[in-house]
C-alpha cells in the first residue's frame, strides 16, 4: 500500500488530532470514553467496560473518575486557575473537594514547573488520593498571600475502565498488535499523535489483503494493558509482532526501541525499514522502563513488542507540558510515521519462510525463463540466494540480509520463484 | 608430502597445460574425452559416459555437440576468422549452418570486446540453441558491406556427457573431494590450471599413506556437478572436506572462498595453512554465485566445500578471453599452488581428534622423559594445551588455533603425546 | 563483611608472613608441617598426611625430603654457602651428599643468576635425584679453584605427604574453594603472600553466616592439588566457584586469570568486583600453565578455578629469587588483596537466581510503597530490571551487567522485594 497523499492524510490525522486535544483523559472515565467514541468515526472499534474493582493480575480497576469543573477563585471571585481553560489544570484523579484556605495552605498543593515559566506542567495522582492543581509558574508568582475558594467538580466511583479495540482478521491467526495509550488529557505529540496514527493505519489496511491478523489496542497506559492482557492471555499468544505507537508526531528522527527479545522479526523488520529508509534514525535496546512494552514484554509475556517514536519521551522541553499542543505536532510527521508504519507492514506482510522445491543442486533457471524475467541489476543474485538459503531456517529478511540485497528486491524475486514452482511456503 | 622440486613440477604441469590447450572442450563431446583421455597418462583416471536424456535433478543430460570446423568465408573465398586457428572463434555449442548472408545480417552474430580490441571473447550459448562466432574488435572493423560465406560444421546429437573420475581410498571410507571443470575450451588459467594441478596432486597421493579417501573429479561445469551428485547421492555425503580447483595458475596471491557452512573443518584447515604461508592471501564469503560449489553447497546438499583460486574469476583482464593463454598461466604458479594444496591435504590428514588418557589432573610428564624429548620453544605449552583440550571437542586445528601456536607444532607433540599413550584418537 | 581496620590486618598478616619465611619448605617433610602447625593459631586448619608411595591419577607420593644442614667449606675450612643462612641455598629435594671435590666439579652442581649477581636462585630437582646449591653470582665469583668440602644433610625417605585443609559449612553443600601453595621454602610474595591471607579470610568468614560452604586448601604445588583431588572427587564436583591465591603482597595491580571455562560465575563475580573497584587491574585469559588451577581445571575436572594474583609470577625480577623477601611485600597490599576478597565472597554470597512472582505485567508498586521505600537514584530502574529478568534464567550478577547498575544497589533491590513477596529464590 502506498501513501499517494501524504500531504492531505497528514493534515486529516492533524485535524482529527486537534479536535481530540481539549478532551480531559484520564485511566477511566468519560473523556476515554468521548475519545473512543470519536475514533469510531474512522474504525468500527469495539468498546469495552471493565468493572472498578475487576482483579487484573496485581492489580485493581480503580474507581471511575469523571470531572465537570475545576477552579481556584481569588478573594476577588474571579478564576486565576480554570479547568475549563485547560485540562492540564487539573492534578489529574484529584478528588473532590471544595473550600477556602490561605494561600500558604494551597500552595501545598499547586504544582508549577520553574524552569519553564509559561508551561502547565501535566501530573497525576492515580493512586494514592490526593487533590492539586498545575499552573504556569508565572501564574503562582503574581498569586498572594490571600484566601483563596478552590473547587474540584469532580467523582471517583465505582464505574468501569474503557478501553477500544479493533481486530482485522487475515488468512493468518497469527497477530501483528499495535497499541497506544488513551490516558493522557490535553497533550498533542504523547499520545493523540499514536492514536490518530493507529485509527488511520486500521483504517487503511481494513481495505487491504491480509496474511496476518491486525489488532489494534487504545488502552490507557499500564493500567488498561494490564487489564487487556490478563482478560486475553489467550489472544496475546497470538502475537508474532508488536508495535507500541507514541510520540509521532514531532519533527525528529524515528526512535526504535527493541523488544526484550532484542533481535525478534519485529526488530529486524522494523530495523529493515528503517535502515533502507534513507531518513536518519535510531535504535534503542530494550529497557524495562517506557510505555506499555513494559507489559508485553514483562517475563510472563515477553512478547515480541518493540516501541516506535519519534523523539523519545521525556528527551523534549514540551513533554509533558502545556506546550505539547497541536502546533506542536506538525502534519508532515504525522504522514511519515504513517508511512514507515505501512511499510513495516509491508514487510511484515511478506516476510514469508520459503522452501526451495528443488534443494539438490540449483534448478536450471534457462528453460524457465527466469534470466528474461528478471533482468534488473541485482535479481541473480537474488535468486540464487533465494534458491541457496531457503532450506527453512531462513525468512526473507533473513535472506535480505544475508545477501545484502533490498528486501524489496528479495520479496519482488521470490514471487516470480514462487510462480515458477521454485520456491513454495514453508 | 613436500614438494622438492616446485620447478621442475611447475615447468611440467605447465607443458601439459599447453598440450591441452588448443582443444575445444564444451559441456558435451571428443573435446572433453581427449582432454580426459589425456589425463589418463597421468592419473587412472575412470571415464563415465552419462547418455544424453537423462534426468538429473532439475536438469537433463543434453545433446552432445561436436565441432569439426567452422569459418567466414569474405567474397574472395578467404577465411577472415577460422575456428582452426582458435576455438574461441566460434560460439561454444553453436548449431551447424552454412549460409552466404550480407553483413548487416551475419553482423547480428559476431560477438567481440570493444574495450579490449586485440582479445577474442569466450561466448557460450549451451541451452538456447543459437550460433556465431567471436572475434578481435580490430577484425570486425576490417569486415566491411558485402556477403560472406559462413559455415560452422557441428553436430548437436544424443551421445552422452563425459567425465573423469578417480578414487583413492584411505584409512578412512569419509572423503575429500577435489572438483576442476573440464568445459572451457581454449581457455589456459580457466580451467587447465585446475585440471592439472587436481591430477598432478591425484597422482602424488596416490604413492602416499592416506587416511583420507580422495576423490577428484573433472566435470563439464554445473551439468556435469549436477550429474555425478545426481548419480552419487550416497557418495556425496562421505564428502568431509572439499574444495573446487580453478583459476591456480596466474601470479596472483590465493584467495579462498568459503563453504556456505562458512567455518567447517575445510574453511578451518585452508585458512590455517593460508595464514602460516607468509604469503599475502584473501579469503571471501561464501556466496551463492560461482564454480561448482554452488551445486556442492545447494541446500540439498550443504557439503563442507570451498573454492581456491588465485585472482578470483571476473578480475582480471584475460578472463574469458584469448589473453588467457599458457603464456599467462606461469609454472612458479602452479607450483605454488600445488605445494599449498599439499599443505592442506597435510594438515587435513593430521587434523585428529584426540583424547586426554588422564583427564584428571595433569599427567607426570617428567617421569615419561617428556621435557627432554620436547624441546621446542612452545613444546612445553602444546603439550598443555594438548592435554588440556583434547575432551573428545577439540580437534587439532581447534587447540591449534586456541593455544595460539603453528598446526605444525601442535601435530608433532601430539605424536609423541600419542605415542606416550597419554593421547589416543577418538 | 568490611575491613574496618585495614592497616592492623594488613600488619598482623605481614608480621605472620615474616615468621614463616625463615622455614625450608618443600613438597614434602617437616617445613610444611611447621607451616601448617603455625596456621593452626589462626585457623583449626586439620592436617592430612598421604603416605608415600599412595598414588594419586597419573603421580605417586613421593619421599619425604627434610633437611637439618648443608653447606660448602673452603680449605680454610670456613662455610661459604651455608644453609643456615638462608634455605634457598640448598637446591630444593637435595639428596644427601658429603664429599670433597674440587672446584671444576662442584661447579656443575652450582646454581647462580649471572644477571641478578647478588640474588640466590630458587631450584629445585623434585621428580630427578640430585644435589646442588644455590648462591649469588658475585658469591661464585670469589671461589677458587681449590678443594671444597660439600655436605648436605638431607634424608629421602618412605613418609607422607603433608597438607592442610579447612571448611567452613554454609547454608548450601555448593562448595567456595580457595587454595594455596605451601611447597615453596623462604620465598614471601611466593607464595607466603597467598598462605597468610588465605587464613584470615578463613579465620574471618568462620564468624559470619554463610551460603556457601568455603573450603581452604594449603596444598604442596601440583603433587598436593592432585593428591587432594585424587582423594576428593566428590568433594570436587560440589566446587561452583573456586580461585587459587597466589602472590598477592607486591604493589602491582591485581590480576584475574579466567578459569577454563571462561565466563563461569567465579569470572563474572572476580571481573564485576574489579571493574567496580576503581582501582586499575588485568584480566588474563585461561592457558595451563600456571600454578594450582592447571589441576582444576584439568579437562576431568574442568572446575570453575580461576587465579587471584597481583603482578603476575615470572614478570617481577624478584620472583624465585631470595628478592622475593618479607621486605618485598607490603602491609598495604596484603590488606587490599584481602579486602578484594572479601568483595569477591560478598559478591558470591549474594549473586543469587529469583524468580519474579508476579511474571505476567508489572507487579504494582505504588500500593506497597516501594517507590517510597527505594529512593535511591537508580533503585526504579534496579526495580524495574529485576522484575523483568527475573525469569530463571538470570542471576543478579547477569542482571546488573544488562542493567549497568552496580552490583550492590542490585542486591539491595533485590532483598526489598523479596520481603514484599516480589522476588523468591529460585
Amino acid at each position: 500500500m502506498l501513501l499517494t497523499d501524504g500531504n492531505s492524510i497528514g493534515l486529516e490525522m492533524h485535524s482529527r488530532l486537534t479536535s481530540l486535544y481539549p478532551i480531559c483523559r484520564s485511566i477511566t472515565g468519560n473523556g476515554v470514553r468521548q475519545t473512543l467514541a470519536a475514533l469510531q468515526t474512522t474504525i468500527p472499534l469495539e468498546i469495552h467496560e471493565v468493572p472498578t474493582g475487576t482483579q487484573v493480575f496485581d492489580w485493581t480497576v480503580p474507581n471511575e473518575w469523571n470531572i465537570q469543573d475545576a477552579w481556584i477563585k481569588n478573594c476577588a471571585g474571579e478564576r486565576i486557575v480554570d479547568f475549563k481553560k485547560h485540562s492540564l489544570h487539573v492534578l489529574n484523579y484529584s478528588k473532590p473537594m471544595h473550600a477556602k484556605m490561605p494561600f500558604a495552605e494551597l500552595k501545598a498543593h499547586l504544582h508549577t514547573l520553574p524552569a519553564q515559566p509559561d508551561a502547565i506542567p501535566y501530573k497525576t495522582s492515580y493512586y494514592k488520593e490526593d487533590w492539586g492543581f498545575c499552573l504556569s509558574h508565572n501564574a503562582l508568582l503574581e498569586m498572594r498571600e490571600e484566601h483563596y475558594e478552590v473547587c474540584i467538580d469532580s467523582s471517583l466511583t465505582p464505574g468501569s475502565l474503557s478501553y477500544g479495540e479493533f481486530l482485522l482478521p487475515g488468512h493468518l491467526s497469527n497477530e501483528v498488535l499495535f497499541s497506544a495509550h488513551v490516558c493522557h488529557p490535553s497533550l498533542a505529540n504523547d499520545n493523540l499523535s499514536g492514536i490518530v496514527i493507529a485509527a488511520e493505519l486500521a483504517a487503511m489496511l481494513s481495505t487491504t489483503a491480509r496474511r496476518y491478523s491486525y489488532r489494534f489496542l487504545f488502552v490507557p497506559g499500564t493500567i488498561g494493558a494490564i487489564t487487556w492482557l490478563a482478560l486475553n492471555e489467550a489472544n496475546a499468544q497470538r502475537i508474532q509482532y508488536g508495535l507500541v505507537l507514541s510520540g509521532l508526531g514531532d519533527l525528529g528522527q524515528l526512535t526504535y526501541k527493541r523488544s526484550r527479545q532484542a533481535s525478534a522479526a519485529i526488530d529486524r523488520a522494523v530495523v529493515s525499514v528503517l535502515s533502507n529508509s534513507g531518513a536518519p534514525y535510531a535504535v534503542q535496546d530494550f529497557s524495562p522502563y517506557g510505555y506499555d512494552e513494559r507489559q508485553f514484554c514483562s517475563p510472563g509475556f515477553n512478547l515480541p513488542v518493540g516501541r516506535l517514536s519519534r523523539t523519545p519521551y521525556g528527551t523534549y522541553a514540551q513533554y509533558h507540558t502545556s506546550l505539547d499542543n497541536p502546533d506542536f505536532v506538525k502534519p508532515a510527521a504525522l504522514a511519515d510515521s504513517l508511512h514507515v508504519l505501512l511499510k513495516i507492514v509491508a514487510t511484515i506482510e511478506a516476510n514469508e519462510l520459503y522452501l526451495n522445491t528443488n534443494p539438490k543442486c540449483e534448478p536450471q533457471l534457462g528453460k524457465r525463463g527466469l534470466y528474461n524475467e528478471l533482468t534488473d541489476a541485482g535479481d541473480t543474485m537474488a535468486m540464487l540466494w533465494l534458491l541457496n538459503l531457503s532450506d527453512g531456517q531462513n525468512s526473507l529478511l533473513d535472506i535480505a540480509e544475508r545477501a545484502a540485497l533490498p528486501f524489496n528486491s528479495i520479496c519482488r524475486v521470490a514471487n516470480v520463484l514462487e510462480s515458477h514452482g521454485l520456491l513454495c511456503r514453508a
